[in-house]
């Protein structure tokens, strides 16, 4: 499971004082594009060179308790299953008191040129399975403590 | 249903030339505030003066064919349930040549001052009960005709 | 002088209640897609076909008034003057009350290919001089009374 | 001159394939953000509990070169002049290869209750003061060596 620290924003939140949720996606998209430059397939490479792109076809968000601008978030990328063509991620965004947030999401390879499905390049599919993992996402009790110490 | 035309812009696409799904979201829930306004609770009034917010809890995603800049897109929406503290929408965006993404939302009152879930006031539930529908989303053959025409 | 009518809407408000002033220049982006439609080269076209990109060089916002989320703004354009490879426009945007911002925005004509700045071909020029005006940016006190009775 | 490096993501550019310069703004918001925690006086506390909010008065920027996604880029920010409502920044925004583009910004001191101009507190002004600067931004040719090498 990939771990990435985000602040949110003031521009990241709306008029009521909680976060906006498509900035919340945004933010997300930002980690995807993160968690593939760390298993060795960052976007300018994988689209620009490769020609590959990585569009979602599903996202499913439930949010459980809203985050306020200022907060220190985690961002927990795992992923479920590759196929041939297509990578599900489970996303939980954590706040010092616990999720505030979860996503499964659906991305396809594709063609830069075409936009139409095309299967993993074997070195990718590779990258992409050794990362498949099954650990649900509560977020252990002693990390919360020592976070919260921190903070 | 609520129809709501809406222009993809180039500043809601990304450097693979489609549209950004956070820019999507974006742009839905801008629908979704003329959705409130149409039904007689603009949301300056909902928020700003009966103290009452609708975030999201729950929004579920499926992008089936891209979109790209400048184009024309119709947003739809169906009013699917009317919860105590919730409601139910399903959203339909189309192109031209049918539809693009479809999502299903849920909405949730709350009080603007601790956002804790609420009851909706009579008038607004009674205003959302009466946009209640099973109609399903399927573009009219007709309607796009028409439309391609008078493109 | 080309106008264009623009919601100010909740997600481009932040957690103060007024206009993010990132978002303000979002929509402005999109005025401006909708100026370059009027005046005959949609950008479709002009960056897809022509291969011309029209990147930003210079913008100055003054920024006097705030404005709240669901108020009715007008974005108005005057094209100050256009030059080899570049377009100077100057921007107002009203309220009912009168100016809430304005900026002044120098546009450069480049190659999409490699991003250099080229000459305006003839038409583009062409259509972009017929629309120099020195005309103010004061808002038309009828005009203004006209709004404020419609409101 | 306090520095804040930032990626320049996916999400952050356009079509055309570089940044959206509206999207460089919501970026160099979140930098001055963090400017303001920084110095002692992060938004939360400066907003949320002194009731003090800090709109942007005046923005100028000049893009001198495109910045494409995946690029590391330096922000710089130098306090300028404090005024005793205002705050001028300069902004330096630099790719390995030296300046991409600047901005000057007036921030003014308000109330966020009716969002009137304030003097600054004399605590948050002397902090202010404290970081005033002449420095200009070049970029220092041993740092762009240092970092090019680190690339």
């Amino acid at each position: 499971m990939l771990v990435f620290p985000r602040e949110l924003r003031f521009g990241d939140c709306d008029p009521s004082g909680i976060a906006y949720f498509p900035s919340y996606l945004n933010i997300l998209n930002g980690v995807v594009e993160d968690f593939w430059r760390e298993i060795g397939f960052a976007w300018p490479k994988l689209i620009g060179e490769l020609g590959i792109g990585t569009p979602t076809a599903h996202i499913s968000c439930d949010f459980s308790r809203p985050s306020f601008f200022g907060e220190a978030l985690t961002f927990k990328i795992a992923v479920r299953r590759v196929g041939n063509k297509s990578l599900h991620l489970e996303h939980g965004v954590f706040g010092l008191d616990g999720l505030r947030w979860k996503a499964a999401q659906v991305i396809v390879a594709t063609s830069t040129e075409n936009h139409k499905s095309v299967a993993w390049p074997d070195d990718i599919r590779l990258a992409l399975e050794r990362r498949v993992t099954a650990e649900p996402f509560e977020l252990d009790p002693k990390e919360a403590m020592v976070r919260a110490g921190r903070a």
